[in-house]
């Protein structure tokens, strides 16, 4: 991926990383991504859920929305993902800092126009929300295709910062507790919605 | 606070909101940030822990960051928080959602210049990320203190977005599942680093 004066960061240049394997998974697990670009030389940012394949990112809206259809006339949008694992418990105030993994990348928004792409950028989504559950669900028909749009990123220019382990400072030898405190998102148990009385809990859901 | 053409969704209007009651507490539990804005006449995002205190977001960086320095003399910065609280499971792929809160905002970044100012918006940090430990850390030394930049940007702007509760289809009666798996993130059991070897984890971390 094409590295210029954005992504490298000036600080901390050794958390930096710019290869697909890294950016890629980081991309995979981020539900959410914000999405910046400038809008009558104004910046303006929105959270949109993500899905990638391949090289691209893809985000889905209804038909109906403007702001969709005007993303595709942008020559680049922002896009940056961001988790967060650990908070870093130091000695000292100064030294504590999270544990993340981050990706910032650039791409031209593009409306994806062939049905078999739609398709599999929706399925794609789907099973990241919920594994094993396409086939479970209500087929997906014509009319909702048409419905929905899907928008496409290619990934033209990024690069992931990746900070992970414990805290670094020693700067003291005093008796003060050290480490990590997880806050890596688990899915919890699922909590049945008010059409769910009486119908079982489907496998890939336990 | 102001309301634009760039506050109002033209999509799910009903979901949107612009008052402090909303957007403080959603800015108070988001320890990450996307900070975003244009140089150069392009749009760059950088993913930033943030807190807030009154009306205005701080952020943290080494007196070192030429990038922090340049942040103080932009008009503004879009500032983008999303928190997922559940995925939302509909009988059909199409009404798949999530439950979210998320917050964008613009102002214009300043440096903190004041010292008890900045000293307030490092404890702020620290016990945002680890409540009930500042008295427990080393203190904040001076020279800690000089190491360090705060920049501030006040809230000029602002709207929350939130989407909550079950799916909302019911387009059909099949017996399919649906409901609500919960994502938000918890924190885990504290994980001992090197340096803690014979110390114990401290009351504020229990």
């Amino acid at each position: 991926m094409n590295r210029d004066s954005r992504t490298v960061p000036s600080r901390y240049p050794k958390r930096a990383h710019e290869d697909a394997a890294t950016i890629y998974p980081i991309l995979d697990e981020a539900l959410f991504c914000t999405m910046s670009f400038v809008w009558e030389g104004r910046v303006r940012s929105i959270p949109q859920s993500v899905v990638r394949m391949d090289n691209a990112v893809y985000f889905h809206a209804s038909v109906g929305s403007h702001f969709f259809r005007s993303l595709a006339q942008l020559d680049e949008v922002c896009i940056t993902v961001t988790l967060a694992d650990d908070i870093v418990v130091a000695k000292t105030a100064f030294n504590h800092s999270i544990n993340y993994r981050s990706v910032v990348m650039w791409g031209k928004p593009e409306v994806v126009e062939d049905y078999n792409e739609k398709y599999a950028a929706f399925k794609t989504l789907t099973e990241k929300m919920v594994p094993g559950s396409w086939d479970y669900l209500l087929p997906m028909t014509d009319k909702q295709m048409a419905k929905t749009m899907a928008i496409k990123v290619p990934i033209t220019e990024a690069s992931a910062k990746v900070r992970q382990g414990p805290p670094s400072d020693v700067e003291s030898t005093e008796p003060i507790w050290t480490g990590l405190i997880p806050i890596k998102p688990l899915k919890g148990e699922p909590i049945p919605g008010p059409d769910a009385v009486g119908i079982a809990l489907p496998e890939h859901l336990r």
